[in-house]
């Protein structure tokens, strides 16, 4: 091996994905008219649909045997069971279970998916300190949210 | 003037828009299990959506008066008009008259767009020779349909 | 409404925008041999130009009554108003009041771009915690400058 | 040499470049008002600007002696030459021999290009049978117009 | 079934893949220093390598029964099976039975994936009427290659 | 001058530039089986290749003087010497010194490199305060690394 991770490197990790999913915005403790004056458009009643674009990030110190941070295919697995298998092709007002009662607006989606993935890595990676760094989701190619933790 | 348009050139203009809108495939005339072997996940009984990218192509010989096809302006009226207007924040399946009793795949939409334009244009460009050239829709990155009226 | 924002989650939401400016590299404090010495064929008299792309992000807690950071709605009249209007279609040496004397590098559009943002988002949220993290410019698919108040 | 090149297969080869300039939109034999009414903000007295990116696309028998229509190291010396060095960093209006007293709209731009480019390829190409097939000019991320000789 | 399908109509659908290959550019009845004259640094010894971006389009008449031109999972097998099982994390020059003695230019490749496709998709679509229309292959962002049959 | 850098102001300039490359991955302190179990693909003998994407951000004060944090025909020139040179059209495995008994994963590639340009940029920018920030790598449109020194 060469010297290049003979001391301790943090890098940071990111995997694409994409889902299409439909949703309405629409808070289910407000009138019909302080929905349309709050979400306009956007509250249509038989709701609209993107395509999601997720930037994933962790982040942790390259393991000097493999020279990678993780093993890829595993966050891939990860991401397809945690991510794709719940959110992909769903309305997100009304098939995912971790939104029940939530506006899934984008900012409640990063944070609802950062929670979902934080759980999900602190089971697989006990004793490797792999940790969730930032979800990014861009809605349209104009507007997007990331969530850090904080 | 200059020489370059002395002589009548044809170009092809192309629009780029961008609708968000839920869909379902789903064929009325099938059971719910012959819609599941068709149409699979893309028949989610809540549906899902996408963010239908669009590029719009018009053709014509140069105004050597303008420099320009048509005036851009007037074409991002029309989109704005008989496409946004129609499809965007919209779900596919129950809120567009054009596509009732339709299947809204790509195919479908790209087809039901071209009709309409087709007509917008030959209304607004009576004298003018402004002539639809192509449709092409992106559904996501990987997937687009174009139909040019064949 | 779910637990999901009953803690207070910090978000940056980003909103892209895009305008078009010509400009020229060019220090009235120096000599022409000196300017073109420094700025090569930035500085060419007549100018050239640039599609500018933004990112703006601004950060803040997440409102449990709507599930937004702020309505974008608003965001994006701000920067219609603020930053459009003032630098869409213009040229950046002759047409722009803040940036009169000052030469129009990247580095200081964005550094511009954030004091106009910072003033204008100040005026508008004076209750709500909402503050301009980052200015991301874009001027070539290559070249981009980022500024986050520092 | 294998089976794939012994028949003649005709190709299409694309070159992507992007230059950067300033442009006003202004027809000098129109009044400054009929100027506003046609080109509205683009018609701007001091410019405004573009990154513009071109697809140049050449078509011809693949050579089976070096599996390539033609060299690309050629093409783009002849881009560089015959594109680049007159029109980037350049201002469209006031520094381009081949648009004075044009208006320079991506449609003029995009078949004074194409006539360049035309005369080039027949002085290089004069023995091997290379074609120009198109150009096609992006303006903005939503603008673009092709020409291909019609 | 709504109208838009009672009359014939031609779509091109197109599907995006990548790979991810080692090649080199070397012609074997050449010497060392006439492939380091035609290739250049594209002949180095060890190869280089590519993100192959390649975008197949198919043809035929929608079926009014589904939509669809096609089914897409069909057609994403056929690609998994005949293009990235063959060329995915290979070495074009070594590893491929098809481009055996074969110079691994884009224009080869294209050629030679358009040959593999046209005989799968004859022997999948016996009755229906699918034709390949095109592949469009980018080397890198900058370079890409078409071919059409011709 | 106007007021704009009367005060310092740090701003964080990226560059981005691609490079093509062949690699492997391997650890030949493993055996051939262990090889395949942890890389797979990856591991394939003759190796494959990307289109490496980087993008390098320094960051600093802006000069009052230039407007620029720095020459970005320096910073090029940098990088053409620094990483063009050794790095395109290579097989990552076998051409550079750099990567000599190193697995050249993405993590790996991005460390070196961050060493490469932190030696380089120290040795041309004695006297300014020009800090390297980050190096980040897409290896495909899905996976990339970022290493920030940590």
């Amino acid at each position: 091996m060469n010297d290049v991770l003979k001391k301790p490197r943090k890098v940071y990790v990111t995997r694409t994905i994409e889902f299409n999913a439909a949703h309405r915005l629409f808070n289910p403790e407000l009138s019909d008219e302080e929905n349309r004056a709050c979400y306009g458009k956007c509250s249509n009643a038989h709701g609209h649909g993107h395509n999601y674009e997720l930037e994933i990030t962790v982040s942790g110190v390259v393991d000097p045997q493999t020279g990678f941070l993780l093993d890829l295919k595993e966050l891939k697995e990860i991401l397809e069971k945690q991510i794709m298998d719940r959110f992909d092709h769903k309305n997100l007002n009304l098939d995912v279970a971790e939104l029940e009662n939530a506006i899934p607006s984008t900012e409640v989606l990063t944070i609802t998916i950062w929670d979902i993935l934080t759980a999900a890595l602190q089971e697989r990676y006990t004793n490797k300190k792999i940790t969730l760094h930032e979800v990014n989701i861009h809605e349209t190619r104009k507007n997007s949210v990331r969530y850090l933790g904080e």
